[in-house]
């Protein structure tokens, strides 16, 4: 949770704070000496805003330890991860509309393809595609337990999430997926006693599911993982006093943001001018902002340089939208490095830049890449941090002590 | 103990990490404005490896808290200083090849010369030349105490080790050096009641040895410090998955490693050029190599600017040795700072130089000194968080959460 006292500090205002996400941002040269990903990207606008704010990196959880987008955006929105352990099924199912309460038990589920005598023969039933998955998970809705109520709805492709509601429930519950092929699902096992009963009644949902994916020829089967229930993270308006919007278009994104208690919009489309206009349609409505670039991670995890500079540069062609709104504090950072050199999410700190007319304080750097965040004056810190100092720059945080 | 987490996210690998420390290589200019030794030193390989890998900074403890070599190692290592309180008893026994087993206590031991009344006129024993010493130490090795084990040995000039085994032993017991002259030894004293048993039993063998050495000119008196059990650090195999080689001359250094499970590597000479040879002797056997050149310290003590540089110069011309290994990550450093003008350990920040051909972060620096190290890409951070960057440019460390 953030710190206890930073609640006792907040003061009042109608500042209003973007956070601009662009998923993986940091980034490696490919030839040695050479430009990363954000340098080489032409940012005119960026590059301006450097100018007049100031830079700044972060590491997501400590130096050399490399985040999974879930623990990453935790630490942005000031949740330490190493402290909220967030099971990926409340993830995936917050971000698809599923509401987990607390108590409530949800799971990640894939689908499975199973030959005759039940092994496992494709752990993601061929990828299937989600119009034909869709219909898939209706079937599954009609499955009832006696005395629990449960709750299915389809994510992408193969995938889907599952939750259930009732008195006494733990999520203490191991994958039931086995990580090979040839062998059959496993079945829920409690991982302690007190989720014994959990178990039971998630096998009654497992082998009635079974029965009904019977006659379907790639998705026979199926396997849960992730059991998790609400982490009980305080809201956003409890902590920070902000009335937050989320704008994302991926379901974890959108998971992890409802539950910190942001209201998740919805919208059309996908380009940063969409999201830009999302935000614009509920600016009056809001003094929070999170805006959520997927592709830059993605093409970090294709190996792809010029597509992920070529994000990057569309983000910035874009920005004269979003500035066109006069936030008083805008950043604009990473959730975690996704060097295009190393196709994968690494550790490297990420570049952040935070603008803000009336507070920031200006340091040397003019352009907004990594070598300027590095010597930037913000320094290098923790993403923990990110909140307070949107706080402040937006005056909406008081004197500690007299 | 380096972070429980960690554990989880090692990943095997065949990368190999080199992490050199030359001691209290931080300082600090003579003039003002002036160059510091690391600075004004002709280092042509160095700034090679700074051009093409991150610079950074080190805290050891915290900032301005000047450490020992003792708690300064331990934090490089990984392990907190604050939590491990590692009596320079254990360092120094274990550091001459003395084993320091749970439950044992092992003390540092120095001759002292005793007057006819028993009163200490020299605390060193006429600093006894180690030649003159060995014999002596060599008779104390047939003091035998009744249910429990001893063992001598000596360390360097008037310095010996010594450890007793045996059950319900206790290290809380107070040094028996007055730090005076003109009075006798302390006798072993308990800092609690559990320890009586074994100050009882160390002043059996303090009567004992004081019977033997009544016929030496200089070293006929004994005192003995820093009691001290095996602190219980858990391996560098077990935290970091890492078979560790130490290659160091000093015994201090071999002790800290040891207790941390490094392989402690037997060669002859002392120059750079003799650690890096003895370093490829056991290329292949090992996956982490530490090497400690201690005369930046020693030069920094003695207030010899010049003799600072010339021992940082002399590391660089070894260099192409080291580098002919082609480690995965090599990092460069101190434990702390020694600068010439304050001729003792200080609390300044330690540079730092990491060089990973794969995965470092280049940053705007070309030269390896303390003004470059303060704008690096790696930012000012804590020593302990060393071997997390070291393990993740070497490709060994997971994704935390998903």
């Amino acid at each position: 949770m953030p710190a206890e006292y930073l609640k006792s500090l907040l003061n009042p205002a109608d500042t209003k704070i973007v956070l601009m996400v662009m998923d993986g941002l940091g980034g490696l040269p490919i030839q040695p000496g050479g430009l990363t990903e954000l340098e080489a990207a032409h940012t005119p606008n960026m590059d301006r805003l450097a100018t007049e704010g100031t830079l700044g990196q972060t590491n997501p959880i400590r130096p050399g330890i490399t985040p999974g987008s879930g623990p990453a955006h935790l630490a942005l929105f000031g949740y330490d991860p190493l402290v909220y352990d967030i099971g990926r099924g409340a993830l995936e199912s917050a971000g698809v509309g599923l509401s987990v309460g607390k108590g409530d038990v949800a799971a990640r589920g894939n689908f499975c393809t199973l030959d005759a005598q039940g092994n496992i023969i494709d752990r993601r039933a061929g990828r299937i595609p989600t119009p034909e998955a869709i219909p898939v998970v209706e079937s599954l809705k009609y499955i009832t337990i006696p005395g629990i109520e449960t709750e299915v709805r389809h994510v992408k492709e193969y995938r889907f999430a599952v939750v259930m509601r009732g008195d006494g429930l733990s999520p203490e519950i191991e994958d039931t997926d086995p990580q090979k092929t040839g062998v059959p699902p496993l079945p829920a096992r409690a991982q302690e006693k007190s989720a014994e009963h959990t178990a039971e009644l998630f096998n009654q949902w497992i082998s009635a599911a079974h029965a009904l994916l019977k006659s379907q020829l790639k998705a026979n089967g199926l396997t849960l993982r992730g059991f998790a229930t609400h982490p009980g993270l305080p809201s956003y308006q409890e902590v920070y006093g902000l009335n937050a919007a989320c704008i994302a278009s991926y379901p974890m994104y959108r998971g992890v943001s409802s539950l910190v208690g942001m209201q998740v919009i919805e919208f059309k489309g996908e380009t940063p001018e969409d999201e830009f206009n999302a935000m614009a349609s509920v600016w009056d409505q809001h003094d929070f902002f999170f805006i959520h670039i997927k592709k830059t991670d993605s093409k970090g995890e294709d190996g792809d340089f010029n597509g992920k500079v070529g994000v990057i540069e569309s983000v910035d062609r874009a920005l004269p939208r979003l500035l066109a709104l006069q936030p008083d504090v805008l950043i604009i950072t990473g959730d975690h490095s996704t060097p295009t050199r190393l196709r994968t999410h690494s550790w490297h700190p990420v570049p952040f830049l935070l603008w803000a007319p009336a507070t920031a304080r200006p340091d040397d750097q003019e352009k907004f890449g990594e070598r300027s965040c590095a010597k930037g004056g913000l320094g290098t810190f923790s993403a923990l941090d990110t909140m307070p100092l949107a706080l402040a720059h937006a005056l909406r945080l008081g004197k500690y002590g007299a």
